[in-house]
């Protein structure tokens, strides 16, 4: 069978058993209800040897007893229980494992030989494996989730996850939707023992709701396999890494005091970019660019132009820019003329383009979109909150003060356009709700103008490659 | 008079005129009722030639009919209108005035002659003014503020603001209360005719709720004076600076396309370290570095201990603290021992500590507090809300799980403590309840450990110093 089929229950099972259901607080005791919650709750199982009834379900005292259909099992109970366990799994016939459970290869020589006793019985039984110690998968295309997850959270979305670490990967739920980062799946590998990354990219690189994939490593499981499906899978789909120090939890980090990159990060830094992917220094970063990835078309080119209804913001933002290989270029003389008809006195029509409290924002930002000066646009939108408050009590929509963000954005389908909205949640919340989902509005400046330069270099590294 | 007692109306006046204020919606149009509401109705007067009434309230015709108490003007006509009213303001006798209008020196020749002819007509009245185009000042200890400012943005803070835009000063005031930094005063510099950012410093440098100063430039006033201020100022609170482009908006950074730094910009970043001020880069790490700034001790040494529910956060955290400066040395044989005497097989006791879901975190966070290993401590609380709520659910409180922060901050008052908390806003908002205002909680693991590199920076340079 082809890889992907085989991953396929990973993340559309049919049945799932959840093998170790707790009846105490603790890891993994809501995973059930969770998935109750979000409509699985006739095609899930629960097992444990002490059987009775949990969550309103039956609880089967063994893996055997489970009926069909059943195709994927997510495993919770303690490691010393896993390999027979795992043993149970492969006679019933399931070719599927998420196992959670952690105290395998991470705690030293005793958890490895577990480990290793655990790969021997799955390789037997044809058994696919997720982790051990992670927290498995979340798809939000049919709200499936082997961990606890918030609810608003699994609104879909363009951004699928890679994540060694489990905590990471479902980090990033809680936070992302209300950042306007919307996902598609999250997978969480932990030690690693079988599925791997680059297997998982192979994946999402045929997965037609994810547009782009976001990447947590501490080390490769296979360099040259890892930077080989890098390179394939980065012709399809861009693919955003944060790579950390090494899985042994910072240690090299921690016996180093000079401060400076190991060799090894060196050449990681340089193979990633070799091998078309795009490195982010650090989670804020990974995810802003994770959002203009995922949602924009590539630039021709490198010239930005700025709209900013904050002069301070605009300068910023052409530092950022700049020094991160953007040109920030005059926009054009009917750019000018056009701004300038109807601009007041104090008003100056350059790039960045300030429109103070013109009322010319909206306007500033069609021309900027239409200007053959600009590859790209970023339209800086800041105001007072009180000010935003006063207008709407005026029944001032803000779509009249920063002007209708859906229809720019598809006025010049070709060119990246970035929203940068620093203020009170409530004020970026609605810049949200005007932008829609084909703009990223982006909180810090900062990270905006970076995004929109590593936009642009991922571009022109993909073209040399084309 | 001392300048620090010429300036004290603009942070609290007796009486406040508002030159121009206006019946249509725009610039400045609700100053009136944001003073009304924070209890200043009794203190303002409006002026307008058109006289009538507004927002409940007489319109004075003239600056001349305004009754007494009244030491500071906030004057928002039209730029040609303002030499005018400045004559009418020294005429009358008040001496300080916040002119908010813009359309002066910023816009070109013109307003430069208009600026001069403002600047001529104060000098000869002994009037003090900060801006023009500025939005003037807020103070939290009194709800005093010359802008439209959200009601929750008021409460009083340990963090001063000096910006010389407008929309930076009290842009930050929009969301810094959402993200746990409060402040004390803004002060907005605008075109800086008169008051600068050193006479502010040193203003702030006496001003007892002051604990740090935040400031952003587009460039010195006076170079020579502001490093002589900093030397000074730096000697009783912390100065963070973050500064960009010139203020001709971002032009050197529009026209540079080599992306290097400036050699002005290298000289700022030499001085500024070698005058006692700390350089943040951007927003996020000025917002962050303040934070750590205006609550925690100086560090004794450069070694931090970092406790974590994550063992991903951990390993990002160490990175950025060791390539910042940081030692991140192993815990103290006494520390290992009493971590291990309660932990499960699968946790490892050395630093970063990864606690993982062992109950240990509070426990853990209070034995690094007192390792004599550490000369600072970062906990990273971090952990999916899905199951946060469920822990609720069944009656068991955050504290039970992280600590008692406040306790954990009271035990070791010498120690810098930062805690990172990345996740939901609810949940970041409820640790942020649990921690108190003398623990800052940081969303992100990068700004925590760069902001404890700063500190350590901070405390080291300025040992050499004394």
């Amino acid at each position: 069978m082809h890889s992907d089929n085989m991953l396929r229950p990973f993340f559309a099972p049919e049945g799932v058993m959840i093998v170790g259901a707790r009846r105490s607080p603790g890891f993994g005791f809501s995973i059930p209800t969770s998935l109750i919650k979000q409509g699985w709750g006739d095609r899930i199982y629960l097992v444990n040897p002490v059987g009775g009834e949990l969550h309103g379900k039956k609880v089967y005292e063994s893996v055997s007893e489970v009926p069909d259909p059943v195709d994927l099992a997510i495993v919770i109970v303690p490691s010393p229980a896993a390999p027979g366990v795992l043993e149970d799994i492969g006679t019933r016939g399931v070719k599927c494992v998420i196992l959670e459970t952690a105290g395998f290869a991470e705690i030293g020589e005793q958890g490895m030989a577990l480990q290793k006793e655990v790969e021997e019985i799955s390789k037997r039984h044809g058994i696919r494996i997720i982790g051990p110690n992670c927290v498995g998968v979340v798809n939000t295309d049919n709200s499936f989730a082997s961990v606890e997850t918030l609810e608003e959270a699994l609104e879909p979305g363009p951004v699928s996850v890679i994540a060694q670490s489990g905590m990471f990967g479902t980090g990033i739920l809680d936070f992302a939707y209300e950042r306007g980062l919307y996902i598609s799946k999250v997978i969480t590998l932990g030690n690693r023992m079988d599925v791997d990354e680059c297997e998982v990219m192979n994946y999402l690189s045929g997965d037609p709701t994810t547009k782009a994939i976001m990447m947590y490593l501490e080390s490769a499981s296979n360099g040259p396999r890892l930077l080989e499906t890098l390179d394939r899978v980065t012709r399809e789909k861009p693919v955003l890494i944060l790579k950390s120090g090494r899985t042994s939890e910072g240690k090299k980090a921690t016996e180093s005091h000079t401060g400076s990159l190991s060799g090894e990060d060196e050449i990681y830094e340089g193979a990633f970019a070799q091998h078309g992917a795009v490195r982010a220094e650090n989670i804020e970063e990974l995810m802003a660019y994770s959002a203009v990835f995922s949602t924009q078309p590539l630039p021709a080119g490198n010239r930005l132009g700025i709209v900013t209804s904050s002069g301070s913001m605009g300068v910023m933002s052409t530092d950022t820019a700049v020094s991160h290989g953007l040109d920030v270029p005059a926009p054009s003389a009917a750019t000018i003329e056009k701004i300038k008809k109807d601009a007041p006195g104090w008003m100056n029509v350059k790039n960045p383009l300030d429109t103070g409290p013109s009322q010319l924002y909206g306007a500033s930002v069609a021309a900027a979109l239409q200007d053959p000066n600009f590859d790209m646009v970023m339209a800086i939108t800041i105001i007072p909150y009180a000010v935003v408050q006063e207008f709407k009590a005026n029944g001032i929509p803000p779509e009249v003060w920063f002007g209708d963000m859906k229809k720019l954005r598809e006025s010049a389908p070709d060119k990246p356009f970035v929203i940068c909205s620093m203020g009170n949640s409530r004020f970026v919340k609605e810049i949200r709700e005007i932008a829609g989902p084909s703009t990223p509005v982006i909180f810090s400046p900062n990270l905006a103008a970076k995004s929109l330069a590593a936009l642009w270099d991922y571009a022109r590294r993909k073209k040399r490659r084309d």
